[in-house]
């Protein structure tokens, strides 16, 4: 049977009482006062949010399983302190927690970290640490927390290392997934991500970060950014480098999503990056919500694409579902019913 | 016959005595003194500059013409300030002048910018003036002198608009490229100038620009950075964002070179994007220098790629030839033999 696992999706229709009260918590800290304790959305309120979204779709699509964070744009690090953006990755961990809690056939939880521009890692390490006892299977890791400076020490840096040896020892993987933008330069969903997608492999290239953490698993979201229609251009700057071929430099430890939103990007990218480091994604519901004029489906459904694409059935396969549990080895662990065990 | 007009070439190569000059102009303005007086490297060390590199490999890959400017990543707008961008931006376009007088059948020039972050665009209007009359075809826009923070307004703002005026009225293109990155976090070949290709064209799709100037004609390069790979998402987000389809709303004056560099690459570009928005471009000698083990050719050779490239053709003449000549119009008044007029 054909199990398909979406690798990227975040909770972009959480409940209205959830979003007014990181609004409300801005509002403190901008006046110095103590936010209100953040309080659940009732468990209908959930179900709601979902039910008529995402599950309604994933039951169109064929998705099986959604590897389900919290609404990368509204991460913000950049916005308040570490203690705000603590609270605020809490609240947000807490309500996917829940829905993996009421949906556990449905959804399996990553997680938002509490990073702040300058800050270090020791409150992110912690909540990892927490929300893995909850049973999450990843983390987003935001790359450039000041939300469009770029500020952010590069991948490779030592800065991230607590983490990395984190992911280590709990064996889990982070996408790396940049938030909303605060920088005019860049739309968010059409600039700043590809942006930060390209970058963020160009640094791992130019460093050495898997001799140190053979085992890392990073996922860049997005179809990779630029990188797989620029393949060439990376393998030639691999060399100029004196770096090893990308397969043995990087392709042991980085995979990208098929969130790219029409037949020819994925097409691209089935046909220059191995199956193996593939992953099904479609970001739904997310960056881009209307119907394709050329197709008459939605431009996120990305199924479509990889069932077009000129793949063989075991690399199909692959892309839905070995891959993700391989990439996140506590999917596993979870009670769900359709997932096979990986051979 | 067909002619070849590279539109995107460097000149990575510059004797030695230019590019030890600039070190020299800096350390004079660290230092709060005056710089010296720039000269020009002697006819001799320009031509064997250029004889055994740029010339050599497109005789070899049957480049008639290539649009020559200053090397991208050494105008460094993020360093000194205006007067010292200024000087700069001068020294090398006089330089590109000369090179053009030297081999006017092989080169047309393209001018670098006097930008400085923070600063206004009247230094940069005068120099374009500057270069026309000496037969300049087109100018570069860095769309970010603070060599990777972004801060520079988006290009559809008002800051922008005297140099829009100017290219209007002078029917000049120009070519959206960073310089080099003193940010980290972004790889300059690898990662700021595939960032910068992407934002700047969602910038583009965010606004209404040229509806004020519907003549305008932007070159974004490196083959449109993420853009054709995500065609699909640009779709999308126009649709969301209300804007008319992208060929209505962009693509009467938006352009992508063809520097990707792998052959799939090029195949995804002539699929999604009209053959009439594509250019001939290699960057020769630029980013990536090597040679591809797998084709046993420079992964730099685009033409191996476009004449490989589904195309029929018509369309392959446009984007050799066809294209840059109603995109710089001026070439057409520059004594080069080759270039027949354009139909």
């Amino acid at each position: 049977m054909l199990v398909i696992i979406d690798c990227h999706g975040h909770y972009t229709t959480a409940p209205a009482s959830h979003t007014s009260w990181r609004e409300r918590q801005l509002e403190a800290f901008a006046a110095g006062v103590r936010a209100e304790a953040y309080r659940l959305p009732t468990d209908d309120d959930i179900r709601a949010s979902l039910q008529d979204h995402q599950l309604r779709l994933a039951g169109q699509r064929g998705i099986d399983l959604t590897i389900f964070s919290p609404r990368a744009s509204a991460m913000a690090h950049h916005r308040g302190d570490l203690a705000v953006s603590r609270a605020w990755a809490e609240a947000n961990n807490d309500l996917i927690a829940r829905v993996v809690e009421l949906f556990p056939a449905d959804f399996a939880g990553v997680c938002q970290l509490p990073q702040t521009p300058g800050e270090g890692l020791d409150a992110a390490v912690a909540e990892v640490r927490r929300c893995v006892a909850m049973g999450f299977v990843g983390l987003n890791l935001n790359p450039d927390p000041s939300g469009g400076a770029f500020s952010a020490p590069p991948l490779t840096d030592r800065y991230w290392y607590p983490l990395y040896e984190t992911m280590a020892e709990l064996d889990l993987p982070a996408m790396i997934h940049v938030s909303g933008s605060c920088n005019p330069a860049f739309h968010a969903t059409g600039g700043y991500y590809l942006a930060a997608d390209t970058t963020a492999f160009m640094q791992l290239l130019a460093g050495d970060l898997f001799t140190d953490f053979p085992g890392l698993r990073l996922v860049i979201p997005h179809g990779g950014g630029a990188v797989p229609y620029h393949w060439g251009r990376y393998r030639g700057l691999a060399d100029m480098l004196s770096k090893p071929p990308l397969r043995e430099h990087l392709m042991r430890n980085v995979f990208f999503d098929t969130c790219v939103y029409h037949q020819p990007g994925i097409d691209l990218l089935v046909s220059v990056i191995e199956a193996e480091n593939i992953l099904f994604g479609s970001e739904m519901i997310g960056a881009v919500r209307g119907v394709d004029p050329e197709t008459g489906h939605h431009f996120d459904d990305t199924r479509r694409y990889v069932d077009a694409a000129p793949l063989t059935d075991e690399q199909r396969h692959a892309i839905f579902e070995v891959n993700a549990l391989r990439v996140y080895p506590r999917l596993s662990t979870l009670p769900h019913q359709l997932i096979e065990n990986p051979s």
